[in-house]
């Protein structure tokens, strides 16, 4: 029999029904023109994935012990927003219909509202767990409501005060930070108090959102807005391993932009985090 | 005394009220995120012309000899196109206004609009003249219809019937291609004809859009749509010392993406190019 | 309904039963290790044909007038190229029993003898008609016999004297060139004979061969032995247009390494090269 | 009214004359090619400015509250080490006389010589405060001595012993090591040491130099000689923050070689560090 | 005296019969293309050693106190592994024979094998001690059985079960973990427990190998198969140092790939690597 | 027998004494810095030129066939221009009494001054054939009197009046080309009246300098200064070829800088010229 290379990211090659984990990517990045940036970070995970092991040391599982299907590339329309956020929502939602984990592959952050709404409209008291550099709580960015800049505040209005749990947060704009204090759980610089934060969560729904940028620049360079002070590939490894306790509704892993790496360094690192957050949220049989 | 870097492009440092000709730069590229693309062109022409001499030996003539003020970049609303294209439009309008030559530099080619809308309201019966891979004729573009396809089109508007001269264009959707027929003056794959369109243009107000991605990608690959089979540099050359004739109302040049071209040999040719359009359109005391 | 990006070539979406043309990738360079190279050509022009019309002002054809299915890539053993050879010869066999025209994307040029080998034990009066900058006629290359530099000399134990027809040539050892006297039709350093050449072919099955560092690297610096002296884009598109006339069995384009030119003028270039290429193979209907 | 973008460092507009701070650029690398290095360097922390915010989580101020004038960039003599450095004793000295804090932005860490020159004549009994990778105490290198590598050398010579302290130095010959025991205050590897270094200082004028490669490699890479087993930035900004309570009487910022790290994270980082320097010695209405 | 410059790296320029240590390079990648990758690593190292001071701050010892022969590199017979492993066992035969200290400068990690096969000849009860982010202990792969994800295995079959001391693990199949717990000593992850296998190793003859991707990538970007979770530069400098005092009978470093890491910092930190190497196992007058 | 790489030109592997030609690195470019620049052009074209075959198809000869000894790079002192002069001078000096051909590999384009004073004193009705893209006719640059910007100003020193030729310049002030007229034989902007030149300098000593700028940027951007509007290679070729019935008593080709070609077209193109060159001067046994 004849072979063609799946597209699909290394070990993940169950079939659609079987699965548990659907896998998708959101290539998008919110702008008009052709050149790269983070619509390209899905592919890339996806392409350099046969440089990685499906086998994980540090849980000592592979991802032929779980069931993830991957759906490939939603193909959305670059230059209409709240388009491609519809377009997102609609196939999260079929997922969760189908009672399986939705995990979106970024694309710009924003992309992960489309999965947030869908998710919060079955699980209306569900609780969202964010790692990001920046606090993404602006009312309006320029003034553009649905930015990457503002998705933890559009994520805000449909889940409501003190269910948004931020770790990791080191930009954002004086108000962001005052705004916060009233609004959301945010535990700025590093990971402190997450490992609390996760036993508060236990049994609830919860969502789990990684802006890569949470990592430090010399470990991810290649993300639009590197922020310097960031955390490490261990503590962020930790902190997904700790998670797969949670009673996940959805996840996703956004902003990587392969162009602005060029050693393929964060990519690898990109495919690394996912094979571990898939083993971590996946092995549940 | 101390002297600071002025950051305008070399030899042009005549102040405004003597100048001749004004330039300045519209950082633009409808992309509301940070990272780069033609942006940040005008800035790369500057810093990089002090590796260019003054002189040329094409023209036999020195930058000290014509009269140019540097105005520095506008400072343009990033994520609004419209505004972004008023704001050009105003400043423009003023160099008009003042009797002297406006010289864009871009940024992408979207923001020639604003020059031509202003050079048109000035000159109702003006021409323009196009050099370009890309027709940009399309009515809209993803639903958009301020976008770098469709610049033409707009700038038709304006103009009307057989007032825009195309030459150069080797990429387009078919549509495009037919629409021409009827309403503008297209040249396709190459220069030929320029020197007999030149010819018929002499003494009309004509305005001159140079988008720099005619030129071959082995030329000019910094620039965010290399389209191969474009024109050589001695090719641009000969059609920029040619329109030096011409009653030039307004110009541009737009498209370098210095980010692509690592080199820095897309950026020096930029620089090149600016240095000869103004010696070609500056030198007429 | 939702749609999936579908990684195919950019207008390339015929389903397999309709189509004329079969479009498939080989990414085999002969190396055991991960990472990049002419490996990852064929998904590079498959990722960034989205930003390349459909139209060509060239044949003033679409690819939407033509019916070509992309099959996407083989998966090919790597580090083991007997295998890998016969699995695009099984692949290329299927599709010429099916009626259709074979075009596989490298990969390294050497993957091209799969093909050849198909076409050959079908068609065994074909004749090859072969661009490049190298002459590939070593009968081996350091003690391997299936090498990139032995392609062509493999070829020929296949089809015989005087059936393969090479333009462009530039590169090689003596030995090369003395033995190609008396076994191939060599034209060396460019094109020259090329039409005369094409008219001797008319009607008899021809297989046709481009190894893309036939293109100077000013034009294609994208490849992993970039030869001085190469034809300009034009003239290759000028070769292109011409073998429409021909009787193809079958065609191939190769040696693309994306990583070695990240302006990625050489992918687009690559592109547009494919464009033509079926526009030209492809309209017979 | 129209904008034009300032070239200043974001959020330092403060006119002249208002100004505590005076920020300026000191492009210069002691080489008379035209191709890159440090003298990039303070363009390139400025344009890139944009992407930082103006408010910092760590330090709870924002640049809007502290008054800096940013002077934009001297042009420094080219192949003429003296007069630069003379052109930049002149300038800073100016800033002095204003009463105001000078910090100066490099270029090679050379330049810090000129503002040591200017704030030691006026301040006879400073000391220095420096932050480096390299111990820069040879007397010569390669027969000149006025270089990159001998600039606290001619710094001693302006202060004398016990009054130069450095940190985070781990390169050097030798000699440089064996001649610190007596002269200097070297506290090599880290910052081991400062805080007490720092109470000590109190009340007294500091000069505060600062080497960015005293950053670790993987932090900050853009810089013409990486050393491995730097300082966080962690590390980094704890110690800017600590030195907040001195009394400042000059800064400095260099050696960021932007074309080094294509990535844009040294640059990004660069901007980081400046922003934190000027909240922590600029807040102190 | 006229000098040329010596293609040896810094301060290695004692001769060869006075020399302790001979240090040469194996220019071996495994693949038969031309383009970069490992093979480049050893000539980078010596290019670049001119960046770098003779003399460590860490150890207070100059490369002029030890007696170090740089044979420059081996011809190696790329495409035929078998006799190019031949080639670098006869020489580092050759070494030993003389009474010398053979270090290798990598090429792959596979080239290491060629020195061990030489060392276990002569030290039939020698150890092994290896720093690696990857096991290295499949059987075969992909079908080969001398690949750099087999080096391990084979050097196995030479010292027996129970010599090789794995530290710095983090990738591998299931499988070799498995087989891992029955034959050698790893210790994944990290470095824990490597000053306790020095103290037991005291006195023992012990080959070094080191793949200098057991680092970060963001300390070294520049290998071929960048694994996230590494240790640090002063992790590394600490196990370099402590090897000093054991019984060492060859050395090797390998897996720099510098084309990727363009900014140049991973070449640099590979060779101080390798000069803190070289003073930790010289200076034993 | 061991064989270890020799990092000579490939195939110029002749003794020296049995050498017609010999070939050396000047490896220069007179800047006090650590980092690239043209002084690793000639290590660069040696290790590269293992991608290039020793057969020209062009000239139909072997390098097998030419002897040329490869002498290495000279040991310059950076940051003392005068000096590493006086050491290039006195090499060539040495080559020129032993009766054979000095080629020198820059480095920067001064470093041919070094070889120009041996020759001149030699032959001192010497002509000079110089291709470049810049006049270098200034008599003092920045106030240096030793600058690739003046080098053929200080040859005419050497050899006075109407005895340099150039062709191909296309850049310099207007002083330059003043000057020029009265004293150099120029010819701007190509190769016009070359074979006309090479015809009236038969039989008289001639050196001839070759800088690599000469080229388009399109087939060259590897280059610390590159000038649109050059020659192709095809006609350096025919150039290269022509000058191979003249005497010459000396040849240079520089002004290769790897690093800002990061595909390493600019590298593979040098290479071939080189080839190109010693077959053209070294074939008249």
């Amino acid at each position: 029999m004849l072979n063609f290379s799946s597209y699909s990211f290394i070990g993940c090659d169950t079939d659609r029904h079987r699965a548990d984990i659907v896998l998708f990517g959101a290539p998008f990045d919110s702008t008009a023109s052709f050149r790269p940036g983070a619509r390209f970070g899905s592919s890339a995970i996806r392409s350099e994935s046969f440089g990685l092991e499906t086998y994980s040391p540090y849980q000592k599982r592979d991802l032929s012990e779980i069931k993830v299907y991957d759906a490939g590339d939603l193909e959305l329309c670059i230059g209409n927003t709240e388009k491609a956020l519809e377009h997102i929502e609609l196939f999260t939602a079929g997922v969760l219909d189908d009672g399986k984990l939705p995990v979106l592959l970024g694309g710009e952050h924003l992309t992960a509202l489309g999965a947030i709404r869908a998710a919060s409209k079955r699980y209306p008291d569900m609780h969202i767990l964010h790692l990001d550099a920046h606090a993404d709580l602006r009312d309006d960015y320029l003034g553009q409501n649905l930015s990457h800049a503002t998705v933890m505040r559009r994520a805000w209005e449909l889940v409501g005060d003190g269910r948004i749990h931020q770790f990791g947060i080191r930009s954002g704009d004086r108000c962001e930070f005052d705004w916060a204090r009233g609004h959301v759980d945010m535990h700025s610089l590093g990971l402190d108090g997450l490992s609390s934060c996760i036993k508060d969560l236990e049994g609830k729904p919860v969502y789990f959102t990684l802006d890569l940028d949470v990592l430090d620049p010399s470990v991810f360079p290649g993300t639009g807005t590197p922020e310097a002070g960031g955390i490490g590939f261990s503590e962020l490894l930790g902190a997904i391993i700790e998670i797969g306790g949670l009673r996940l509704v959805g996840c996703d892993l956004t902003e990587l932009c392969p162009v602005y790496d060029q050693s393929g360094a964060s990519t690898a690192t990109a495919c690394k985090v996912l094979r571990e957050l898939l083993l971590s949220v996946g092995t549940r049989k």
